[in-house]
């Protein structure tokens, strides 16, 4: 069975197995399996645990043996020193693959815990099988409605086209919960922890041919073989966006991240221009995390980075110009034909000149999407940001975005403010009709770098 | 009448004039009668209009002239070529101030804007009127249930403690939009437009002594006389933070800028130095506006630099502590006596350096209160942070820090993320309780590092 073969396996398991499974609410045990439970997973869950004989209505298992079926995916939360044992037991039972919640391996810095992962690499990798962990959060995937982690919001992601892959477990949380808060969905967010024999590169392997991503979001600290993913995001760049956020800069940081995943930080500069190098999107925080993969999970790269900035409010129009400079993008010089357009179709106060300013026409569709399509037929002209403050006429503006959204052949992002959710209703129809929209100006100028910057990549 | 009372009459007039109120839902006349009945105005609201006699149940007058009683705030919403008049009109009628909406003057570049501009100032000037405008937005006062512009998202807006004055009727908008979702009130919020007699000095010494606003955020595009601003700020600074934000900074930029209200950009590095100079937090994005200012609203200034990080989480603990070092903050070293402190009170498995990793205390509060105040109490460390992703268990940590929060001497910002609005409550509790909440690790150092800027300006 290839990599491939096997993480389908424990992505896509038809059947779970909950080694710790307890009745005390306050154990993880506990929240493995009513998190399995709540999310609506449509396979077998299995709790095993010799103490018990019932949970939420479950008969309890004494041990893996003892379940009559297959098991594709096992949960392991148990302490360290008893979970080599139970991982062997998985190998007796040829389950493809584990998430080894518990800590207390490689990341205590002790020999103990040092020589428990390094048997417990053994282990797996002679019983075939891969381990997501130690000292993880588990993942989830929305599709399969499968929460395998202990974080109980976590099963309010949505699915989508989005792989979330961390090594950190709240750092998974974060990014994916800020995702969710903007309408991104999810086709897989796992926490990776030690990688004792399952890490990025592999991962990103994966992602590279898995139908459901479209966009891969990595976040590390510290990796062992940093060429390793190198030589895999090298491959897999030119056929899928890779976002990759790198935390645990400063020297004094890396007595923190060893703790933390048992991995060593190393030079920010080696790593971002190795990273740079092999085609990945290196972003600086979460929100560009978010801003970055949103655009990319909805619209295509752009062919250049002149971009058309079209505002009904002059000063977010101004704040978005300034922000394309910061970030290599030009504001594109309209020709002579655009220009004779637009001020046709524009109202008399209105400029046109790049930033266009559309106050005035944002209440007349048919204006709103001739004017786009000037814009969007200028040669010299490669992407589009469209912004408005929510207001009822503003909206017969994002009517014409979605419209001509369909068939424009470059890409465009959309900048509409939603006061306490008041645009709610019109954001998820710009998005259901592929056009991400951002709450802030210097946010859509974010997303829209994003798909500047894999343009280039991929030219 | 000095300018603190001619303010007062115009942010608290008891009564208000539309001069071109209209019956027709599109038109601007309409949408500002709208908004203040909407809005819950209590005082007196007279629409003025020679052509109808009745709008929303109220009686409309001929003119300005025919109001019986005194009118404290007049907004104009008829055309440039009328609006002179109309202002002659409110001087007759000893108007205290008016909102000229009007666009047509400075910012279409043309020698009658700029004329009718000149004469407009002249009228106001000389019957001592001020006028926020022309080609403005107006301004909401939500303690006064006053929304006196044609924006009714603005109604939205909770009474607070920050001002929001900005060139941009639009950049307003954004602004005071962004500031509601995030839960922070406004005292007043005002797009100034062309500031034909009224500026952002003459508003900053307001703000300086009003007693509803502990924090004054500007943005603007270009000044006429920058050293108005920087002479009026560098007195306020001293007692109020100001945060400023300046777009339009590229040359190509200043036609845009211009054409928006009639402001030239000028030299960007030249504002910021001299802002820098008179003791404003210069800030560089809508979300950095609304960070800082939000844990300025709530919490005191830093005496130092020295940040200790409390994370239930590691991942977003190092994230936060690499923001940190990119903000100019350092993480505090602790004492021999705070280690041994919160080695006795932490799991076996918790580091306590700093990062501090509470994980496996988070839901014990006695124990979470008392770390919070070994480390309050260690004279290396001027501010705190604490991380939390949403968990059940994580708000007894919560509850610790609103608990400890009210004697703290030293600034504390939190990060704690909220999935689909699930930690809405816990929210509103800390933020009750004074601690400002950030969504994200690296907005809670944002929040932070105006806390320790401000805390710097002061000393």
């Amino acid at each position: 069975m290839n990599l491939t073969e096997q993480l389908d396996h424990i992505f896509y398991p038809r059947s779970v197995a909950v080694v710790g499974a307890s009745a005390n609410p306050e154990k993880m045990g506990f929240m493995c399996v009513g998190n399995l439970l709540d999310a609506g997973f449509g396979g077998k869950v299995y709790p095993v645990n010799p103490g018990i004989s019932e949970l939420f209505g479950l008969k309890v298992y004494p041990s893996l043996a003892a379940i009559p079926g297959e098991v594709d995916l096992a949960m392991v939360v148990i302490p360290a020193e008893l979970a080599l044992s139970a991982i062997e037991e998985c190998v007796a039972k040829e389950v493809r693959g584990a998430i080894l919640v518990s800590g207390g391996f490689g990341e205590v810095g002790t020999g103990t815990g040092a020589e428990l992962q390094t048997r417990l690499k053994a282990i797996a990798d002679k019983g075939g099988m891969k381990i997501i962990g130690p000292n993880t959060l588990g993942f989830v995937n929305p599709r399969a409605r499968l929460n395998a982690s202990f974080q109980y919001t976590l099963s309010l992601s949505q699915p989508g086209n989005v792989a979330v892959v961390a090594q950190s477990g709240g750092t998974t949380i974060y990014i994916t919960h800020a995702l969710t808060n903007h309408n991104v969905g999810i086709s897989k967010a796992i926490g990776l922890g030690n990688r004792c024999n399952l890490d990025f590169d592999e991962l990103v392997s994966y992602f590279g041919q898995d139908k459901d991503t479209r966009v891969i979001v990595l976040y590390m600290e510290g990796l062992d073989e940093p060429e390793r993913l190198i030589d895999a995001a090298g491959r897999v760049t030119k056929i899928k966006p890779i976002v990759v956020y790198k935390g645990g800069r400063g020297e004094e940081l890396s007595r923190a991240t060893f703790a933390h995943t048992g991995a060593l930080a190393g030079d920010y500069a080696f790593y971002e221009k190795a990273f740079r190098g092999a085609g990945m999107l290196v972003v600086d925080s979460i929100t560009e995390v978010v801003d970055t993969a949103k655009a990319l999970s909805l619209q295509p790269a752009a062919e250049g980075n002149r971009v058309a900035i079209l505002s009904v409010q002059a000063g977010p129009g101004i704040i978005m110009a300034d922000k394309c400079r910061e970030q290599g993008l030009a504001l594109a010089e309209f020709s002579a034909a655009t220009k004779s357009k637009l001020k046709m179709l524009a109202s008399p106060l209105n400029a046109v000149d790049n930033p266009v300013d559309i106050a005035w026409k944002s209440d007349d569709f048919n204006a709103c999407r001739k004017m786009l399509e000037a814009v969007l037929d200028d040669d010299g002209v490669d992407a589009i940001i469209v912004a408005a403050v929510f207001y009822a006429s503003n909206m017969e503006l994002m009517r014409a975005v979605v419209d001509i959204a369909g068939e424009a052949k470059k890409p465009i992002t959309v900048c509409l403010d939603s006061p306490r959710g008041a645009a709610y209703a019109e954001i998820n129809t710009l998005e259901a009709g592929g056009v991400p929209v951002f709450p802030l100006p210097e946010r859509a100028v974010s997303g829209m770098a994003g798909l500047v910057k894999y343009g280039e990549i991929i030219k």
